[in-house]
């Protein structure tokens, strides 16, 4: 999940943000308006060197032991969808959040805000779904709270999942780490997770339904860091997309990130919903996903080990990290132009996750 | 918070619980109902060794350190209250899970549910609440989220924080280690928090206000363990009041609780509102007050410990545990009568947390 996310320093920003004194939908999209938020309110009262490494996890030190710590809400809308459900997308994002830190997850809570009237069937399902995503992963839930609101004071059903990990051994993964020289991995296709979510809202048919990619990443983490090549930055693009990602990365590094457009991984029928929806997916979230920073002598090792992990068959190199010499993040494209690739501003799916 | 709490064996039902197949508001009240949709929904799913101990928070071990492990989520109506906010309040909450099992509190999440709409003024004013009273008992906010939802999709503001301690050598608490002999001690007065929220979403109007007493207790239990005396449990009777704490420790550890109403303080002003709402203070929430079960040689000494402490001065020894013999709860009234001290039935007051 991205959160706390630092807005990019001296990215272009053609048109001046909505200044606002209430809460737009917006501000929960992953974007500019949610780096916004995070840099006006959040990280002046929170203002503390762990909070301050705005990375998707907290790593704090416990008895000689460095513990991975993440919290994330899950809203989405709706409950169930094709590929998933609340249950097991509040344990993939957590899981992932404390993976992303090179954690292996050992236990999580899990907390319900339930609006009056829910059905007590949808309950045990959602649970159930989230006990079985829990058991794949071997994590455990080991705490967890109840609220029940009246009805039309929530929207169903909102769960909150956090997670404590244990930080492998010699590892130090975070976004302000990236350096000119790495190779960018993606773990396989963008968009799936956004499209599948907005396809079944909308009631939009395709040929065949789109799934969403909600996954965990652990193992794959684990099969990387196995591979003992030099990693700086592992990131999962979900809310506001791959391009958000590699804005706040690349910001927060103080690099430049050149992406080639030709090996970014997008499934035809995502493509073509995105087209067709006016989306481009580069900002559409994903939820099984992962981009890795590694130095170019380890690229290779690390490409192979992610396309044997059942999860990443399509990964692919899609760019590479350069002085900061200009815009962020620039995409070559198939006709050989570039372009700015720049965050996302405003809200383009709500309540993805 | 009362969470995941076990429905006490064979405690007198009067009216059986009305079955149903969706949510009621009672399922979150931290009684009857909440024991109820523990026991047949979130038990049978996450059923591990940690969670079934079902106290306040889990206790891990990680790397050889025992660390606590909570979540709470906040839903309190009002947002602003006599003496807190749901900031507060949820520092307060979390802190206080961790206090109650031995556990200096070391790091916190928190994540906010906000609906469309809400004024940037009132989150800045939470926000900055809940960082002062982080700030007050010295534990940093590490990690965070942020969800927007649509306006009418959610009310105002919803907040969950989760919270790491570590727990204190040689202690071990849990609701399961009451043991006949035991004193039972309470730090304070019943039933402030629970009525300072009613009176004050009602409009009722006393002749001072009454506040709420949300309080960190950390500093008031390690100032109970320096005494060196043999503590088993530590619970702060939140939820569902004093009564369905108690209920739980005797159905969990096995054994009856016998209380002196006469030394169980409540404020008049309180007792005066109790009686006008038709409420019993024994039911009514408390969000700074903890009950502490210690052998009896050691009872004097703590006391005087709560005593000193400034939130603890109308500390009193309340009653004792001695083997099952009846009813898990009863009460010794000022005529010498003794009454059954049941769970809370049913929703008494919703939204107070």
């Amino acid at each position: 999940m991205t959160e706390y996310a630092k807005t990019a320093e001296g990215f272009s920003c053609p048109a001046p943000l909505p200044s606002t004194d209430r809460v737009l939908l917006g501000h929960g999209s992953g974007g500019k308006l949610s780096a916004e938020l995070i840099r006006e309110i959040f990280l002046p009262a929170f203002s503390n060197p762990v909070l301050e490494r705005l990375d998707d996890q907290a790593i704090v030190d416990v008895g000689g032991s460095r513990l991975a710590f993440t919290t994330d809400s899950f809203v989405v809308k709706p409950l169930f969808f094709p590929g998933g459900d609340i249950g097991s997308l509040a344990v993939h994002g957590t899981i992932n959040d404390l993976a992303m830190g090179g954690a292996r997850p050992l236990v999580m809570s899990a907390a319900f805000i339930i609006e009056e009237g829910l059905p007590m069937q949808t309950l045990r399902q959602v649970v159930n779904s989230l006990r079985r995503a829990a058991d794949r992963a071997g994590v455990s839930i080991v705490t967890g709270d109840t609220k029940v609101v009246e009805k039309g004071s929530a929207d169903g059903l909102f769960i909150n999942t956090s997670g404590i990990g244990r930080v492998r051994q010699g590892v130090a993964l975070s976004a302000d780490r990236a350096e000119p020289g790495d190779t960018i991995l993606l773990s396989g296709s963008l968009g799936d997770h956004g499209i599948a979510i907005l396809a079944h809202r909308e009631g939009i048919e395709f040929e065949t339904t789109i799934e969403s990619d909600s996954a965990p990443l652990d193992s794959m983490v684990e099969a990387l860091l196995d591979t003992g090549a030099a990693f700086h930055c592992f990131r999962d693009p979900t809310r506001g997309g791959l391009s958000s990602t590699l804005n706040e990365i690349a910001a927060q590094s103080g690099v430049q990130i050149e992406l080639d457009d030709r090996t970014i991984p997008v499934r035809e029928q995502v493509r073509a919903a995105c087209e067709m929806l006016g989306l481009d997916p580069l900002y559409v979230a994903n939820e099984g996903k992962m981009v890795a920073f590694v130095e170019a002598s380890g690229a290779e090792r690390a490409l192979r080990a992610m396309r044997d992990h059942p999860l990443g068959h399509e990964a692919h190199i899609i760019g590479t990290v350069t002085r900061r010499d200009g815009p962020l993040v620039t995409l070559r494209t198939a006709f050989g132009t570039t372009r700015v690739v720049d965050m996302l501003a405003g809200d383009q799916l709500p309540r993805i996750c």
